[in-house]
């Protein structure tokens, strides 16, 4: 189970398909073993960037299942179950703990607005789910069109303590993250904060207060190393080779299109057998690849010079 | 099967609940009765209105399944099968084709704005169909943040013959429907427009060219009266009788509680046991209630007037 | 002056303009002089439906000055003067009011979100205007696409109390309406609500509490007759003439064509010379004009049959 | 005058106020020089992020002036004029060619959705302004949530030949800037294309095919010497000095707040007397400032080990 202390490097996990577009198992398993070999302190299946709304009900259990089974109980997984209703929510919920979930991750639904709307909500569905489900607050302004001040995050974790984790992906949001940690500072319950936006802003976040990542740039190694140096007050040494990756990160933070990118270097790396994106989604023509090239190459020089 | 000639009243089908949340299939069965009844030409079932996105997979089958029983061939039965993916909109589609429906109704994905990714769209779709699959494609702005241009609309129709009907709901949209009627006589294909709105402008719309109607208002012996009316030249004779329903159709065409008053209607018709919608949604408070019997009875004396 | 206890029919005036585009200062006098036969118990000007945005610096202030003059303080003038930067709204405010305006009405700029954002934009601006300067605050979520909920309005009212009045145009709104009159029995100071939306739920919303409408409909005689009504416990006797209307609001309510259709009512009600609406903006087309021909004949037979 | 052939580096200016808020025409003065220094071949006034939106209409004209005067022709300058109305956009932009601009950037209202209405929208534009006034368009889907397709801007650019430039902010936009090039070798007309985002994808642009880059970095000399660098085939020679700032990139096009670390940076190479930025608009705090001395010390470094 995850709780309000979680820290480390969770990675939201690719959903690999074959290339004529199935989903592939056995890349899936191969993933997830890429993944904790690459140093991931736990995963995250069927969020957005898994492309979780492109399956078929069938295909998220099987693909949940054999994650489950691959990572064996050596991290734990959080599991995407966000959905316009809530007897949906819940069903998926209750399947994937009963599988053997650490937790699951809940994005507000794109039509809220004011406080009252969005600390509603998340008391209906911690109602729904019943308190012993752990759930990780999904805060992605550009990606749901759905803005939390402080006070309101602050207002739900009170009033709903099964919320252990709040997945950051406000931009701008240091300013929020250092908020949060100082009203914690001043007697607000602590909530786990794992940042993603591709970790654009990785090295600034571990700063203010954030316990770790959540995403799913295709080195999470470097995450865990940045993640690791800043916790141990070597910031400075693990920034260079932070920056040396921020222009592989600028490519697949771009709405849509980043995800092909991702995909392409785990395909590379070796970590899927295909790149294939489901339709409809984004697809890489001859100058992205030839891009991708040049970048990856300038990556590998410029972390050899550091090395 | 629907094609481009299709017309009368399609109900877009309210799903109903018991008290406690469970999905009434009793009910499902009476309801559909009522329809029939009532006059539906048609019936549209797993839509907005029809809060599909609060069923989990299991239960949007065992609906679809108990209102085909219940209708029995009697007339045609279109399925709602939006959703983010393809794999997903396929494979409910051809389940409920293969169930008996009479086509599927396709909305496009809020995401989509210029006109080459809604063309693009509608062909990936047709695509993954297959050719035999009739499509609705659902044209409704003020849900889905999504605008068609007439031209747009006139090449997605031309380039995938299987959309033979269009349900109309863009708002104000009454010179885009005369504006595709217009085409059509300079040579474009035809194709079928049934509109929705809750019928809102229903004799207006039958004026500019529209085939009937494809709404959820809870008096649909009315929708069928004036599609009547107006197809064989009365419209002086039935638009009385419409406005008389129109502070009613205001209420229930309110976004979000809208379907909250269309239940409690059902509801007190006898057409559903219980008026309960899904969390997250609407819920009527007691002055709603009072309004609700205030304006039932001045439309019952305005009735009786014009009897 | 307005106050928390002004009350009935402020007009939210047409700018007029001339057939080919100028603004049209001799039409604004007539228009005047005709809202205020009407039974205008105030007006307002440079608002959305006033096609303030399209309005150069001098052409809003010489609009301005003309109504200003013909009003020649029979009733208190409001003018819309929400702008991007608050030095802009400061300075245009302060001239209206210097020019005799009774009132200065604020709309949240539509990159507002959260309660926090709301609140302290509020707070920005009365500290801009200083105390002394009357504020309606506008809240219409359709057209601006931000929302407030009932606690943040009671909030802002609470800080500010130069915020004197609440232009309604919430939709769905009855409950809020409602609610904002419940927490000030309960102690919340009073504000003043004029409701807007072309007045589509007038009668339905004088119940809940509102003390008058502050919208635009071409027939503002009607909406003070409802006003009137209602107030003195005449609902039964005004709400047959309302409902009468409903077919006509229904045309002017539409976003965008309803100026339209309400400023060729005028022209043919003679208090403009000219129906036209400056560009970017809509127009009729000959089966508009011909709805429209139908729609005030079907009006005029059935204030008939009522009187 | 701007044509389809101009090229290098306009800088979107910021606008200079005093540490009380006040208009500062010094510090235009001096921000002016200190782009010319610093390698603009032209710049950009009025803009988004010169927060034209937050000046009166005085203050637009004097700021104009002022540049214009201080320029005294050296360099092309650009005007914003975007605005709700025709009228008002005419008339400013009459203004500011009348004063010696160089031509007129335009985005799109935000509300424009289709195909039709964009094309319809500069058509308009166009027809307002007179064929002599030469336009860029502006395309940032990001500030104003519309998009255009290639198709639509390759309509648009062919109907309306003073139409010379596009500035090219979609994100991601890279396959956009291919598509656009691809279509001028095929026949299309040719317009400039200078690109924004803050540079944040320069030499990946370059590659595309930009002609420059029209943004307001506070180190233009570095987007000078990229573009340069990347015009005559020397690429690898700068993207190294790119790489280096683009930690700092990342800072300042965080949406809102970047504009204040855009004017911190400014203040402190001595540009502008006041960092200041006008309300409603942000602010830096405390751990902001730490984060852009630390960002600046590894810029330094860094540019010191590359030289």
């Amino acid at each position: 189970m995850i709780d309000n202390q979680t820290s480390g490097v969770f990675v939201i996990s690719a959903t690999p398909f074959t290339a004529d577009g199935a989903l592939d198992l056995e890349s899936a398993k191969r993933l997830t073993e890429f993944y904790l070999e690459k140093g991931a302190s736990g995963l995250t299946v069927l969020g957005m960037m898994g492309e979780a709304a492109k399956l078929t009900p069938e295909e998220s259990l099987s693909f949940l299942d054999t994650v489950l089974a691959t990572v064996a109980g050596r991290v734990p997984v959080v599991v995407g179950v966000s959905a316009p209703g809530l007897v949906a929510l819940r069903s998926l919920s209750l399947q994937a703990m009963e599988r053997g979930a650490a937790g699951v991750m809940v994005a507000p639904t794109p039509n809220l607005r004011t406080d009252a709307q969005l600390t509603g909500y998340y008391r209906m569905v911690c109602e729904a789910l019943g308190p012993d489900v752990p759930v990780v607050l999904q805060d992605f302004p550009l990606a749901l069109g759905v803005q939390f001040s402080v006070d309101c995050l602050l207002q739900i974790f009170a009033e709903n303590p099964q919320i252990v984790m709040l997945k950051h992906e406000d931009w701008p949001g240091l300013a929020k993250l250092g908020a949060l940690r100082t009203a914690e500072e001043a007697g607000a319950g602590r909530v786990s904060i794992l940042v993603g936006n591709g970790g654009l802003f990785l090295p600034q976040e571990m700063e203010r207060g954030a316990d770790g990542a959540m995403t799913g740039y295709a080195f999470p190694e470097m995450l865990a190393q940045v993640v690791e140096g800043c916790k141990i007050g070597k910031r400075d040494a693990v920034e260079d080779i932070f920056d040396a990756h921020l222009p592989l990160i600028r490519l697949e933070t771009q709405p849509g299109l980043g995800l092909a990118f991702r995909k392409e270097v785990l395909f590379r790396r070796g970590a899927i057998a295909s790149p294939f994106v489901r339709r409809p989604g984004p697809k890489l023509e001859a100058a992205d690849m030839a891009e991708l090239d040049r970048t990856l190459a300038r990556l590998e020089k410029r972390l050899a010079e550091l090395a």
